[in-house]
């Protein structure tokens, strides 16, 4: 009779020198490695973030605290090594590339940044469509692309970062639509709108809401997204595609999560969500996805910051699953 | 006028380039980190640590599913690499010492552990007190040489972890009493006691609690302790007094917090709460300790491991307040 590798990767965790079940969540995260990589010794390898930046026309309608300006800032900042994606992925040995997805910029030539521009940002979904389905596409392939490169060049798991003011917005639209929850429960404060502030991104996305009927998957994206995340849809897709470990971040990349299960939901399996965002609704998108995050910490940066900070402690899964001792192996005497 | 340490770190941290608070608890260590070590840039140094392990005399009364050669067994397998907290501290590269406290067993000269060994076990406490107020003392003393040897060997962040079968028992014994709670709320399954077990090793606990009335901290922590429990209180009383940076694992280590702060409260401001053990009570502890928490894994298996495993999470709270930019320094807009 042959064993399935779930049940192989389980029995491999019940015997290491420990109770049963003693690694918690750990356990989970182990499984699911063995499971992704059809393996029983699961290894991350040159693991990599992509940081897909994009400008927002909804920002036009002040739902940021923060200038639009600020986008193409901190582009600047990621390139100097000043943000804090890029502290912590040096800290954890993960490599950085940022991508322009459609930032209202023009970089220096010098900088190290990947250029794939669809567009000057998206537009001002309050007037039209964020996208066009061309446009929609034409990222969501360019994100696709640059995860194949990822992988050709030896890397099994990948993480999502994003930037784009005003990028709260589109996600909480793709999640009132996907999930069929109201706009409320949906738009949170992201970057610092409380209060009355938050009532009038509530009403703006509301007004959007109703004012078109998207039918198909792509048309909701390009109506309601930005370039950046259209990217990161693609990117996961692809990632999925290459039997890829994928670390999503928090409330903008889950929103893309959950659109890529829109195209395909088996990405669902390759996914682990690496922190609770503290941005309103992004535990109902979790609950949705039916996913217990691995961090809890408080944080609402984006970036690709969660995944980044998640790492080691993913990686801790894979560290116990091939480097502890069965009790068999360390001559442990197991329960009585 | 001078601006106090704590207003001057909490402003460095909101000038970094991300919305106010957006790094959530990250923000909180950092700012604990500054004030532990007195300085506007803190810095992890050569972490360590130590492993305490003894057994206990209350262990023959059947209180853990494991028999009692674990304890050697373990210490065995950690001397040979094959423990969760081996791979863990490997992977994070935190130094780590097997220390015997009081293990019931003649280790080979060979081995790479270092004895101190105040007798063979505790006592069992439900015939007598566990440890002499002299023997109790003596574990203290030897706790702290051993940190006293890391700190003048460079390290300012030390872990502390342990391991002995039975030893969630003096533990929720320590917990009762110092919390002034009832057993049953201070009694978890510790390596796996559940059901009428559960039960059993509740009432033996109970009638333990009853047969004794200490009057000081040391004569209750030499009552209802263990070996490496008292050895950890000393070994936290002089990390406080080191200035380092204490890392404070599950039940049994926050179990020893609690008694160390019986002697010295301010103990409380160098320790960060590693993880949320599994373990029923420890919870009620971290709520007395105003404890959050770093991780929540579910985790349940002690000998440090969740100080491990959180180590890197810690740490990317140093490292973006060390190197991550401010606004000012890369030319990104604050709010409008």
């Amino acid at each position: 009779m042959t064993i399935n590798l779930k049940d192989q990767l389980q029995h491999k965790i019940d015997l290491k020198t420990k109770p049963l079940g003693a690694l918690g969540q750990l356990e989970a995260i182990a499984l699911q490695l063995g499971m992704i990589q059809n393996t029983l010794s699961p290894e991350l390898k040159n693991p990599s973030l992509l940081v897909f930046a994009a400008d927002h026309g909804i920002a036009d309608e002040g739902v940021s605290p923060y200038p639009k300006d600020v986008t193409w800032q901190m582009v600047m900042n990621f390139c100097s090594g000043g943000a804090a994606i890029n502290v912590f992925c040096k800290q954890n040995g993960i490599g950085i590339k940022v991508i322009d997805a459609g930032v209202d910029y023009d970089f220096p030539a010098d900088l190290p940044i990947v250029n794939a521009k669809i567009a000057r940002g998206s537009r001002n979904m309050l007037k039209e469509p964020a996208m066009t389905v061309e446009e929609c596409r034409l990222a969501m392939k360019r994100g696709a692309e640059f995860v194949q490169k990822e992988a050709e060049a030896g890397s099994n798991t990948i993480a999502f970062g994003e930037m784009g003011i005003g990028n709260t917005s589109p996600s909480s639209l793709l999640m009132h639509r996907f999930l069929n929850l109201p706009i409320e429960e949906c738009t949170g404060k992201g970057a610092g709108m409380k209060g009355e502030k938050l009532d009038y991104k509530t009403t703006v996305l509301r007004t959007i809401s109703e004012k078109y009927d998207p039918e198909t998957t792509i048309e909701t994206l390009a109506t309601f997204g930005g370039l950046e995340i259209a990217m990161m849809v693609g990117a996961i897709l692809e990632a999925h595609k290459q039997g890829m470990v994928i670390l999503i971040d928090g409330f903008i990349a889950t929103a893309a999560t959950v659109t890529a299960i829109q195209f395909n939901e088996s990405v669902r399996d390759n996914c682990l969500f690496c922190h609770a965002s503290e941005e309103r609704g992004h535990q109902l998108m979790l609950e949705y996805l039916h996913a217990k995050p691995v961090l809890s910490l408080g944080m609402r940066l984006g970036e690709g910051s969660g995944a980044a900070v998640a790492y080691p402690v993913i990686k801790a899964a894979a560290t116990f699953l091939n480097e502890m001792a069965s009790f068999e192996d360390a001559g442990v005497s197991n329960k009585e």
